[in-house]
């Protein structure tokens, strides 16, 4: 792909990712995409064939920004509690810190498709259930660190945490409470200490 | 009102509803309520003056309808714990048991607006704050009734059980997870044992 293509492919990804974050799914139309990026509407479809590819290529671009911003330092702490610790925090309100001025594209998502058939609400949930898959890991690498209990209901805790997650984006985003960081820590630490092992 | 005309009302608002817990608010366009009532676009603007007139409408009357499905039934069970848990039982899932063929509104407004102002937004914010203040009441209650702990952080507990009611939304309609109804419920049973007195 010559040089000015690609710059224009990440421009496109850039503010899609911009406008997704804002307005969800629906509000990533190919019009509001070519005035954001400052092309015409042909200029976007020479880049993408349809407007629910532009929606998983914006849904892949997410995933690659929580790739270096999330996964891969939490993935430097130490096994165990310590790396769960380190995913959440940095899991909690990720999008502020990728300098996006909305919400978790897929979080939103789950609530925009549910009952919606088709690729876009197929490729949210590959991301959802890859990164339940990732939680599982690092909840079961710490039951067999003995740093949680070993008869933990592993899917049970990753439900509890992901509600934190989900009520943790309502109160920040939309309700604009200012406890909410310290409220999901708080339910945070209160599910770690419950799932400890006896006398720890 | 003429009786045809409070007739045709209810009708928007009854397809209007069913429309917003599949679509999401931004799916509630003019157009397509009047095709899913079999009316003009000008009839439909003959009871409401814009769409956002229709969205708020609609957000009403989907407090209209929890009313009678989950909180008058729970208000008559006794005080404390047991009409709290009353409370969540109808909450969780209630879409299903009022006929509407999506999901909650409110909990997929909430991530929809959380970047949009307005009227709407505003509606919105007011049924989830007077939500929470329903379930604070109920709360503080159990705790003057000695049902949970005297020093429970209400709010961390009401911030918590929306998380669970969250996760549930999510993990019942969209992953479509058949375990969604037992893990919500666990993480509800969870949730008040460790908000009891001690030695209870």
């Amino acid at each position: 792909m010559p040089k000015s293509q690609r710059n224009t492919s990440e421009r496109l990804l850039h503010e899609g990712l911009r406008l997704l974050s804002q307005q969800g799914l629906h509000g990533v139309t190919l019009g509001r995409l070519a005035e954001h990026v400052g092309m015409s509407k042909s200029g976007v479809f020479a880049h993408f064939r349809s407007i629910e590819d532009v929606q998983i290529a914006l849904l892949d671009h997410t995933a690659q920004c929580v790739a270096p911003l999330v996964v891969e330092p939490a993935l430097r702490a130490p096994e165990g509690l310590p790396r769960i610790d380190a995913l959440m925090r940095a899991w909690f309100g990720w999008t502020a810190r990728a300098g996006l001025p909305g919400g978790c594209p897929v979080a939103a998502a789950m609530f925009e498709l549910d009952d919606v058939e088709g690729p876009v609400r197929d490729k949210v949930l590959e991301l959802e259930l890859g990164w339940r898959a990732l939680l599982q890991q690092q909840v079961e690498a710490a039951v067999r660190l003995g740093h949680l209990h070993s008869e933990l209901d592993v899917e049970q805790f990753i439900f509890e945490l992901c509600g934190i997650y989900l009520i943790h984006h309502v109160s920040l985003r939309f309700v604009r409470e200012p406890s909410s960081d310290a409220r999901a820590h708080r339910a945070l630490e209160g599910l770690i200490a419950r799932s400890r092992p006896p006398n720890s």
